[in-house]
């Protein structure tokens, strides 16, 4: 694999001695024991990054969402369902120790409010589902006084590089990956993406490529970033 | 494996020049084009029966939601995802020809009215979804002049004999296959699961087996409330 040379030329061993914590995949969020919301992520994007750090020497805790891809090998693997329950883990895995947060699960942005313990019965013509703000994974993390160097995503439909900005500023991230979901070449489900990554003052942007390889880049752009040194 | 001889055995060409069309898995129900309401079905159950109706000499066709199970070898494989989507597969089968119809999808019973082209932002502190009623596609099909030998389930959390034989009723079934999935054991995601069966003036009970041993029994009871001679 082209991406597996590259990786092992450029970043082997720069992560060495770093604890690198990454969110992937979808939540699954209760509407009752057999019902929930949910969204198209597959968790491509985070596997690849999960992969890509440790292929960098890091020391690699992924807490995945459910999906349908292996696990890594070589990494620890946290399996959740609502963002509830990835918060729960994000906050205790970084409190042992994390130099980096990279958050690529589609947390779901609302729950439902109530759960019943029943399925509820189909009896009326119409339902409404009352729904309340998650937790937000990556602005908690931010927020700690001993803030690891923090990434996030922003996929959007639109006007996705003007929501990235607003995202960076507001949760305080160092840095943000912009991926326009609308397009079906880069969207949830491909093997390939295209995003534009923006710190404060800076951008670069990755032309279509697959999501090993461009992992492989993104890991590089943090470890600079974050003025980890090459050896 | 025990079941492929049972069910070689008990039902080796008994529904030779019959067509079965089954639906299985679960519905997603788009709130917007990144979010959507599912449910549990892991499509298992479904799968097992495709499989038992095609050893038992059968021409078959899978309509299914999206699982993560392997297309079972020669059955005719329609893939959808939502309700709508699940209904028009299902009529175009049967007009094409059905002798028994098997509804062993966890289909939505409710869909977002309204489905926004653009992801919702994340600026209320609430959300509010309201849904409408999806269409009943067991019913319609057993509503059909031509109504195939219609098999239908009843995936309940509680008071499950009493919901099945109301569904029975209700909704002109031949047959329905009530399914405790409040018991971890039997549920959803399981690899076994106990049943009993209800029709008109008769019912049976099949205790914890594996879905494909149970699936050769329901394709034998099937065949045998049908009137399909052995031979």
């Amino acid at each position: 694999q082209l991406y597996a040379s590259v990786a092992q030329h450029f970043s082997e061993g720069v992560l060495q001695g770093k604890r690198v914590v990454i969110t992937a995949g979808p939540t699954r969020e209760a509407i009752d024991p057999v019902r929930y919301v949910s969204n198209h992520s597959s968790g491509k994007m985070g596997y690849a990054l999960a992969i890509a750090a440790r292929n960098a020497g890091a020391s690699v805790e992924l807490i995945s969402g459910p999906v349908a891809l292996p696990v890594p090998e070589g990494v620890k693997y946290t399996p959740v369902s609502s963002a509830v329950d990835m918060l729960e883990a994000a906050e205790s895995s970084v409190d042992q120790q994390c130099d980096i947060f990279i958050a690529a699960a589609a947390v779901a942005d609302y729950r439902p409010e109530q759960v019943p313990e029943q399925k509820i019965k189909k009896s009326q013509d119409k339902m409404v589902i009352e729904l309340i703000k998650n937790p937000d994974i990556v602005a908690s993390i931010a927020a700690r006084k001993d803030k690891p160097f923090t990434v996030g995503f922003a996929a959007e439909t639109q006007s996705v590089i003007a929501y990235a900005e607003g995202k960076l500023q507001k949760k305080n991230l160092d840095m943000i990956i912009a991926n326009d979901v609308s397009d079906q070449r880069i969207g949830f489900n491909s093997e390939d993406n295209a995003v534009t990554v923006l710190w404060q003052g800076g951008r670069e942007s990755f032309s279509l490529q697959s999501k090993s390889l461009l992992a492989g880049n993104i890991i590089d752009l943090i470890t600079s970033r974050a003025n980890y040194s090459k050896n």
